[in-house]
């Protein structure tokens, strides 16, 4: 069993959104489709763990953002990599409340949809909400970002709440020792430092400072763990 | 509310599969996508109408064909727009029979998913089968196929029986009528006529030969509908 080919699926990017108790919340999501056309359906698959299935489960509403192919890396971080219980996302984001109450992204945003959960499935460590669509619409006629391009061109990776994340595979033998974020699954190579704050190619991760975090998404040293 | 807003939802290109009662079957979908990490765990939405319903129902059990961006017509249109209840589509098809008893579609696939049902949710015209991945591998490096090429590179069209189903938009007035396949969504456009099967161009739907059929599917005159 080689569970690589369930790479091969196709996805597109999403800021999956919801709002309850006066909460707004949003995260980056890529199992978002259609299942019925008569009534218009469709079903999100959100982490249990994650802020936004809390505003999902308690409002009964959520709303999708369908990401364009141009959306940068920094929104991409802002909502998949953070947790709504820690930082307002949306409070520096450009967006519009719904009819769902959810909020809708209007930055990168090429169309949105906002739907009313009429069930939803247990699947282990995530839930699959289906919702009823009370409103949608375009907003750019940019292409849509699949999940194939964001981690071809944008080299980007699944957190390690996504229903598709998957664990890197452990480096060969002779490597110096990888680190893995548990938080974004950013992995840490000593072949390659982290040029960007000034730690050259060559340090072992032992070697770090206590004050070094993980350049993604910003998780102390202590979430790190080895491969 | 402007439904076209769905079709910038991503999804790739499938053969969802399975076997019961000494028949295999299997259909073009494109709703399949993971839903939980660990265990592996997969969904598909199938049209109760199909025959490949039936077949998922009665045996717990489906495979999953990923189908390469190179897949031609021909395949699409046989497991896309034909019914199993007619035809033996594995009959001459390169395929074997999986551990779940599912075939495996060989030609054109690029990698393969084989899945047990844990559970299942009601979504009005489709069932969500959610499926455990028993087996699952790859077969080839080519990209695989995306809805959006097959739109877009392929000319495709959904199958009426298809979640993403969407009705073809009304002609302009100036134009000559159009009909449409109920069964495959094929529209006739009498300023293109049918050049493949010697119907020039201008040819009005109700001049056609009552021995004509729908160039996709094979359906009747009769199985047409004015637009």
């Amino acid at each position: 069993m080689d569970l690589t080919a369930l790479y091969k699926v196709s996805y597109g990017l999403y800021i999956v959104s919801a709002a309850a108790n006066d909460r707004l919340n949003g995260q980056i999501a890529n199992t978002v489709f259609q299942i019925s056309a008569e009534p218009p359906t469709v079903a999100v698959s959100i982490n249990k763990q994650n802020f936004t299935h809390e505003l999902i489960a308690s409002s009964g509403k959520f709303a999708v953002s369908i990401l364009a192919e141009s959306t940068p890396m920094e929104l991409i971080q802002k909502f998949g990599f953070k947790s709504g219980r820690d930082i307002d996302k949306l409070a520096d984001t450009s967006h519009r409340v719904g009819q769902t109450g959810a909020p809708i992204v209007l930055e990168h945003t090429v169309g949105f949809l906002e739907a009313e959960v009429v069930a939803s499935l247990d699947g282990d460590t995530h839930t699959v909400f289906v919702g009823r669509i009370v409103d949608c619409g375009n907003l750019t006629d940019e292409p849509p970002m699949t999940y194939a391009y964001y981690h071809q061109v944008k080299k980007g990776r699944a957190p390690k709440t996504a229903p598709t994340y998957q664990a890197a595979p452990p480096p060969k033998a002779a490597k110096l020792p990888q680190y893995q974020c548990m938080i974004c699954g950013y992995v840490y190579d000593p072949a390659r430092g982290d040029p960007a704050n000034n730690v050259p190619p060559g340090t072992l991760f032992a070697d770090l400072p206590d004050s070094w975090c993980c350049p993604v998404c910003g998780a102390p040293k202590d979430a790190f763990q080895a491969l």
